[in-house]
């Protein structure tokens, strides 16, 4: 994947600081240890240079219960106040990439920062073209994580060299993107979004809980206003058969919104313009 | 586990810096994405303050593969330089840490540093009491990682939010360390140690492999130099009832050097001093 270019960088208890200084101390537990937590978000700033966040309230609500998983205190006040000082301060029209990291830092006190990117130029390739996705081992058995706290399931760490890793396996192999699965085979999560799928009038996804993997907030959103709109809504267990079998597959995420899947390991699949776009508009994305 | 005292900071491509100074920027991928690796190593400086590192060049060629496990540049000779302007730097007689790091940095160029920090008080008890210890899941199944390099099996990423967690819950069961075990069962490591247990004349460890432990410097060490002095060394798999079975059980890694479990899941273990002092010595580490 493309980098995307970093264009501001504010840090809590300090503001905003030159996007291309150093933040992090060589002994913050997130530089050593990817101990912290994480959050993407999607800023769209309007024509005016009036910028708000999507969904900021799941987000918060997520990195809070991220850091209740850690043990790291969160000051949601203080990162409202810091987001709302990067907010008035950007004001290039169009989308950007907002991200919230929250670090054990050094001697019990945490570090918090954020930085707003421009869109990676894959973006715009991948909302016009799909996805290629490939299938890969996440190692764990789908019921891992119950009752294994230390497992971190569900909360979205800065431990991410496996997803990384993942995602570099794919583009190796020609694809853009990768669904886990677990060693005994059902589907989880991809490296950096959520699964989901429709038969006829119904949008599946995979439940959270044991297996492990994370809540999406864009998948949320998408069912809450999906069901109000006549869809029936499903949370299931499924294995890859089930994902060739639907209608249509997505990986979604906060910042890439919902993309179709056009290759599936290596098996074409039929795109769906309107349904597609109806997926898109309730995610709260435009249109192709 | 109390934090040790940072002393000592040197950045490659810089030199020696203050130990307060940040080092990596908002958008390194070590800093967002646990994207790295690093080697932790035990310094040892004379009363004249020369110091010297153990194993360097078993750590650095460590450090080289798990750099081209994760497809990041790794300047051997860049780190040698730094290591040893660090080392000339670093007078204090007696042991300290020296940690080296190595981050996917910032657009194709990798950050890397080291920190020199004093040893953590925990390390004087453990050396002096062993160490209580409770197995916890890993979630991995003892296989996982045959023919799945995204896993990084063996590859000693910065990645290390689940080993951290598991620490934590051993503190909070009363408990200084843990030991891991597959989903199916399988003994693997500790969260920043190797596990080695001996049964009459015979000292055993866990194979490396698919089960995706890493090797250990210090226990390759000592089964080399307990070879050469009439041991069996034996690597093989082995369950929990095994470690139960046997006469003495070690964790050991390069600062802390090995200690032995006195309590291993609630069930207290007989102490060898004789035999833990000859593993200490064989190990490089003074006797109790």
């Amino acid at each position: 994947m493309t980098a995307s270019l970093l264009k501001l960088v504010a840090v809590l208890g300090v503001g905003i600081v030159e996007p291309s200084s150093a933040v992090l101390r060589a002994d913050d537990l997130g530089a050593v240890r990817g101990d912290g937590c994480f959050e993407g978000c999607r800023i769209q700033t309007s024509a005016a240079g009036i910028s708000a966040v999507d969904k900021l309230d799941a987000h918060l609500a997520r990195m809070a219960r991220s850091a209740a998983g850690l043990e790291i205190g969160f000051d949601e006040t203080a990162w409202r106040e810091l987001i709302a000082l990067a907010c008035a301060a950007w004001t290039m029209p169009g989308e950007a990439a907002l991200k919230l990291v929250l670090t054990r830092g050094v001697s019990g006190a945490p570090t918090g920062f954020l930085t707003i990117t421009e869109l990676s130029p894959d973006y715009a390739r991948w909302r016009r073209d799909g996805l290629k996705v490939i299938t890969l081992s996440r190692g764990t058995a789908s019921a891992a994580f119950a009752d294994a706290p230390w497992l971190l399931g569900g909360i979205k760490t800065l431990s991410y060299a496996v997803n990384m890793a993942a995602m570099r396996e794919a583009e190796r192999r020609g694809a853009d993107d990768v669904i886990f699965v677990s060693a005994d085979g059902q589907v989880l999560e991809s490296p950096t979004s959520s699964v989901l799928w429709t038969v006829s009038k119904t949008l599946h996804t995979i439940p959270t809980g044991a297996n492990g993997i994370l809540g999406g907030t864009t998948q949320h959103l998408l069912f809450d206003r999906a069901e109000q709109s006549g869809w029936t809504v499903v949370t299931t267990p499924a294995s890859m058969d089930d994902l060739h079998a639907a209608d249509a597959v997505w990986l979604t995420s906060s910042v890439r919104g919902p993309i179709d899947i056009v290759e599936l390991d290596g098996k074409a699949r039929p795109r769906h313009l309107e349904l597609d776009n109806e997926i898109r508009q309730l995610s709260g994305f435009p249109p192709r």
